[in-house]
């Protein structure tokens, strides 16, 4: 029998079987009718799930594309611009920022804590030049998810754009783009949304539109006007990555028929009972309850077991696959993603895989312990 | 019974079954040792394909993207290139060049001729500091492939480097990279491939390394330094596109089964009998002999029917898609693709189609004419 995989990574996430199946169909030509009304449902798909109004677009290439296109469109070079920096994934800002020729704020805040607004309110007040915000949704170097509703509220009295990549936590956690005035959302394919990797989905508001327009970097392949024209008519600006895009469709129609709000819900609970799980296992949660991502969660290492050990152990005994820590927090922690086309049973088979790991390394660990936890939380007999 | 569909335009073209399987495999991280292994083998059999010992990498985007990253990486504002143009693609590399700052010229050919080696020997006489000629290999929006071994002898004695668009043309038609002194090689997977859209294949030559370590433009998501650093662990600077990927690696496998040579000889044949059934029909071709593309003919369609009618009742009565003309070919000229995943009975498809269609339109066309001329190609009695 071929080997069960058990892919618990924050993407690639597993895809679903029906999902595969859409994009098994035969290829067709992108500027046709039929394209064109794929793409018009898939929009009108993506307008719901990020809630908004604005200009949606799907992008040919990974998440990083999409961060692209937003810097590229929105910064010229000399414009001051504020970075908001907990993880690896936010100082991918920076570096896009200083590539585009900014003048960088980087406010740094400790891995694992969220954004401090009051911190961001000082640096706009101190600085009515900032051009754009740039923030991360969910960091997932870390397993924070940040409150974009009150730093929305804090840019939205300011000239300056928020710009926020959403890549790991849109489609897994709830976010209001209009409500909370996200000028431009970044999100990518093969995290919550259960694709494979290679599309970014990305929206653009109006305040975002006023300033593009005055757009000055060379930037061809991520050319916002250009996308948005070729809109008109549901047609991309370049050749579109067919067959993801037939997934998409597939992967949204499988998100608005459970329920947008049940699967915000569905990831809750995932993310409370892996929590419940490793609290009562005895090991640490790197984040804490008021800032911990429904979809991915973050985890020490037991002190004298490194966590990449302990992941080789897994893998290689139980074809689990956990994610490792990146930059200072690598062989520190380890990370179970709960994220996309994931349930129940996948917690359930984290935690005891996690149990048996540890006992194999010969970490105390009582067998049964997170998981009689992670049952509570599925009972509705733990908070 | 669902329709049958010939699809027989130029990209996205039809993908073989083994290749749809190899894309439906589960997902996997991108950061493993399998993905690595997968990486490592895709890129030994595309230097085969591309005759090579050049740098070969897989972006993951359309091969738009692909010529974005040749245009950024290496042209930094002021500095002036040669663009040879003589079709809608060829511009596309005057568009990329101006919009990173080049002083470009652009050499007009007549649309349906090649590039004439003499004007590009007088230019760059002419301009001892261009640093680059921009060529197209297979120009698809008229069917005309060019002779890369004179244009390269040509850049070669000089400092300009020779970028070449084979988007269209590389994996059907044979090229010699390292012989011919092509210095960037762009492809692209939804032409000769047999993929759907999303991947752009790039070779880089030593003499292009020695110009992009001084890369100016702020481009990030197609850094082909970064790139390079990645691959040094058979590792992607940003996600790859992993079922693509995967199903690149099982194209490889189909064309090198098949052999590259066989693959560019099939090519040819099918141009021929579709060239041989045309004439046949007393129908106009675009191209002459010597310069006639192997994966896509170009043909004038009868002077009372408008190209774009005839493609209509080509699609809607026997589900035959061919492309259209492009610019101002538009509803003058119609293209049929033999290209990548395409035999013999493609062209006898195409053809009968056409003799129908044409029928349909009450245009005086004796049916099995061009037929019967294509099935004398493929049985050696024509040339």
């Amino acid at each position: 029998m071929p080997q069960k995989e058990y892919l618990m990574i924050p993407g690639p996430t597993p895809v679903p079987p029906m999902v595969m199946n859409a994009m098994s169909q035969p290829m067709f030509g992108h500027r046709s009718p039929e394209f064109a009304e794929i793409h018009k449902n898939i929009i009108e798909k993506l307008k719901l799930v990020f809630q908004t109004q604005n200009d949606v677009f799907v992008l040919s290439s990974s998440g990083t594309g999409g961060m692209e296109a937003a810097v590229a469109n929105i910064i010229n070079p000399g414009e001051k611009v504020l970075v908001l920096v907990g993880g690896k994934f936010g100082e991918r800002w920076s570096e896009l920022s200083y590539n585009y020729g900014a003048q960088v704020i980087q406010q740094d805040f400790t891995w694992g804590e969220p954004v401090d607004i009051n911190v961001v309110k000082k640096e706009l007040a101190n600085n009515p030049d900032i051009k754009a915000v740039f923030a991360t949704f969910n960091e997932t170097s870390t397993g924070v998810f940040n409150d974009i509703e009150k730093l929305g509220k804090a840019v939205s009295n300011t000239n300056a754009l928020l710009i926020l990549d959403g890549i790991s936590g849109a489609g897994g956690i709830e976010i209001k783009t209009d409500e909370w005035n996200v000028d431009i959302l970044v999100t990518g394919s093969q995290k919550a949304f259960m694709l494979p990797p290679g599309l970014a989905m990305i929206s653009v508001s109006s305040k975002a539109w006023e300033k593009i327009k005055n757009k000055k970097s060379p930037c061809y392949y991520f050319d916002l006007l250009k996308t948005r024209k070729s809109m008109e008519k549901y047609n991309t600006a370049y050749t579109p990555a067919v067959s993801l895009f037939l997934g998409l469709n597939a992967s949204l129609d499988l998100i608005i028929e459970e329920g947008v709000n049940n699967v915000f819900q569905r990831h809750i609970q995932l993310r409370n009972a892996t929590r419940a799980a490793i609290d009562a296992m005895g090991l640490k949660l790197m984040t804490e309850n008021y800032c911990a991502s429904p979809v991915i969660t973050s985890i020490y290492a037991p002190k004298n077991i490194g966590a990449d050990d302990l992941r080789k152990v897994l893998k290689q005994q139980y074809n689990i696959s956990f994610a490792g820590g990146q930059a200072q927090l690598k062989n520190k922690i380890f990370r179970i993603a709960h994220m996309g086309f994931a349930d129940k049973m996948d917690v359930i088979t984290a935690i005891s895989g996690l149990e048996m790991a540890l006992n194999n390394l010969n970490s105390p660990v009582e067998l049964g312990s997170g998981l009689k936890a992670a049952q509570e939380v599925f009972l509705g007999r733990h908070k």
